[in-house]
């Protein structure tokens, strides 16, 4: 055997400390680097919390549960509503926000000013400053979005009198809510909050939503998967590209919208709305996206991650074993393209439940699909298909129902697993847009950016613990 | 040097014959074969004739004219007519058909079944049996859609009472047409002509076409370049694939039809019928290919591809020197994807006009556009890019206007040379559907196919003779 080794030519791969590649350089010899690392900064507890839950029997059988659930769901949008009346849990002085829990005096600046935008909206307070009064006096309930069965983008602010799309899960009979898209620019979820913004948002709710909700009401329920994976063969990744998605969904519910009844400028206007935003998809894509992996959520001993969210000053994961627990971290900033005029210093962090759709397989993960996203988030096609591949490391499997043409039709990589994302180090992917850090102003830019890793470091410990 | 020569290895690469490479592995060598051939087969004539083009300042010139005036065009939706009022030279009793000239007796199942169907939707003859007769009683005048800036898909036929699309190409002041596409399966351009598929031609004159009109009298004219760009990052050719295109013109034309007064029941027929035609965009993505070709064509010494159009028996081609004449052969048959039940021994040979889009640097030609296209044509993923890589060779420069996101958005390659494709011995390649070889049955596949070079063998002869 020693003979056979030193016979052929010595070809060494080098893996941790540099050193030994070095002094088989300096020997003459050729070695391949890797740039392995030990997993989580080689801290000895998540090392440990790591090593036990690794292919350990439970935590692959409740993996293998919980995926299959994400698998098997089916939302179908049903119809539309309002906060007030069908978020469960929804109290008539409460507003709710994206990402983990957040107090209203460490909000960051879009989460506050999208917050005093919908005090105005609900008329509890005459004016800017009298609705920051009241938000800072403990008169609102203030608590996140994905407590109560619901997503919103960027500050996620959701108010008892805003229309939400109602998404139900056929496979599961769970339903899940978002808002309605009010477009780019200066939007209440970006921090804006001027009279045109309330404007918008009242017509959304009077015209709008009303003129959709009797299109609806003449449907059997649309489902959302089969639209999103047509979107996924048209260039969208179906969170910062939904130009397909939101033509699909016009489409599908034309017929009904002109044979609804509504009279035609209400039709004629709330066409117009639609075709005039490219976004228009998102919302129900991040709810249709919650109601998957709520389907997956709360099996004891999976490693599946059901959420990742931010509130603009944290970003929080929850994952499926360890139930409602957030596991929180301090939200990075993201690097990407800005409008004319601003630049990263401008930016508030990570903001939104929107990566929703990131764990659910889609976004960055299928930016495969998408290689035009680059032009509104950065980077080369050839970036876009490495992200996709770099995925397919800390994901359980693939979703054969979303398929990616270039890759050949493969799934999208779907199922996050903190323990492949610890071992590895490789952070999931997140395309997202960009909020202004100050209240008021609104979208900046958009880019791509890495959930943090200390969230799932924090996940396999607790997880460890119950194993 | 010789010295040199002989100290390195020595790495051979063979061209031409295969016995120089088979000898020198007999000898142990290490040889790179190629699969380059003398150009058009090694004929004299035709390589003295390609050889007398190449490079010559007079050809380049011509070339850069035209190229620059294909790139200039913009085709430009202006409204819907009828053929009768609208295309230029057509008779009262005149049916245009696709491909270069041929007469009635000549013509293959499925042009022979559209003509019957033509002249039963015109209520020139009472069944079947009466329009064949009247067909080759003479008593029709038979003209290829070329001939009148008109184009086809399939069968191509055009008869005076049809509706048309009216496409003006601003920068040179042009204007082309083709009909309204009536979807796929048992239709008319597929060589059917039952009951049902003149129902709905009627349909398409009495309702789509007057309420698609009344739209665009309420439009300043709809740019046809900058939708089909989009399309094209939405996974669309638009050729085989025109889910996004035809989802993006009906969005376009949406705000203008709902306040156009026509009837909301109209509308509603109008809209449903779109929605339920993924190819409905074809036959305008035709048009406009056709008119940015026109505006290229007619230029002396130009070796430039300004139509490729099969009539089911032949193959011919234009080329912008040669002004009209038709270089032809023989229709190859395509390989595809057969719908259950049929095989290639249905198939009736290549057929319509359809490959003006490959001629203007679309369908084929921008099939890495497009992955998701290969389940419709067949093939995988990197065969998509591998075609649009291919035709890099063969095309005088690539579209700017027409982007292609996988490839970084390089513009996609367009302007076929008859130079490169005779010297290079790679022929267009071109996405196309399949017609059953008789009358009266319809579509039974896609696939994709190949202009024959014989086409370009004749092109460069003649265009020799000019210089």
């Amino acid at each position: 055997m020693i003979e056979r080794l030193f016979r052929d030519e010595l070809r060494v791969v080098n893996v941790g400390l540099e050193v030994f590649a070095d002094s088989f350089d300096a020997a003459g010899g050729t070695v391949q680097r890797t740039d392995w690392r030990p997993p989580a900064g080689g801290d000895r507890e998540i090392g440990a919390a790591l090593a036990s839950l690794i292919n350990h029997p439970a935590v692959e059988q409740a993996n293998g549960r919980a995926f299959v659930a994400y698998l098997d769901a089916q939302p179908v949008l049903q119809g539309i509503g309002t906060a007030r009346h069908d978020i469960p849990g929804m109290g008539e002085r409460m507003i709710l926000h994206a990402g983990p829990p957040v107090a209203w005096e460490d909000m960051c600046g879009p989460m506050q000013g999208a917050v005093t935008g919908a005090i105005l909206l609900e008329g509890w307070a005459d004016d800017a400053d009298g609705a920051r009064t009241l938000a800072a006096s403990g008169g609102i309930v203030f608590e996140p979005n994905h407590h109560h069965a619901c997503v919103g983008p960027m500050a996620g602010v959701t108010s008892p009198s805003m229309p939400v799309w109602i998404v139900r899960e056929a496979e599961h009979g769970r339903t899940t809510h978002c808002n309605l898209n009010e477009g780019l620019g200066k939007v209440l979820r970006m921090g804006a909050y001027d009279p045109d913004v309330l404007k918008r948002l009242r017509w959304m709710a009077d015209v709008l939503a009303p003129t959709l909700k009797g299109a609806l009401e003449r449907h059997d329920g649309l489902p959302l998967k089969p639209l999103m994976a047509q979107a996924l063969h048209m260039g969208d990744e179906v969170h910062n590209r939904n130009v397909a998605a939101s033509s699909l969904l016009l489409r599908a519910l034309l017929p009904a919208l002109l044979e609804s009844g509504a009279p035609q400028a209400r039709i004629a206007e709330t066409v117009r709305f639609i075709t005039g935003n490219d976004h228009f998809f998102l919302n129900l894509s991040m709810a249709a996206c919650k109601a998957m992996l709520d389907a997956a959520h709360g099996v004891p001993g999976s490693s599946l991650v059901t959420a990742m969210a931010r509130n603009g000053v944290e970003f929080g994961i929850r994952v499926s074993g360890t139930g409602d627990e957030w596991f929180t971290t301090q939200a990075p900033r993201v690097r990407g393209l800005f409008f004319a005029g601003y630049s990263v210093d401008d930016a508030a962090p990570d903001l939104g439940d929107s990566a929703i759709t990131e764990t659910a397989g889609i976004g960055g993960f299928a930016m495969a699909a998408s290689p035009a996203i680059v032009k509104f988030v950065g980077g080369s096609a050839a970036d876009a298909l490495g992200a996709t591949a770099e995925m397919g490391h800390i994901t359980l499997g693939r979703n054969p129902a979303w398929t990616l043409p270039v890759l050949d039709f493969q799934g999208t990589p779907a199922g996050i697993d903190v323990r492949k994302c610890v071992d590895t180090g490789i952070a999931p992917v997140i395309n997202t847009g960009i909020a202004h850090r100050e209240a008021g102003v609104g979208q900046i830019g958009a880019g791509v950016t890495r959930a943090p890793l200390a969230c799932m470091e924090q996940a396999v410990t607790a997880l460890a613990r119950q194993i």
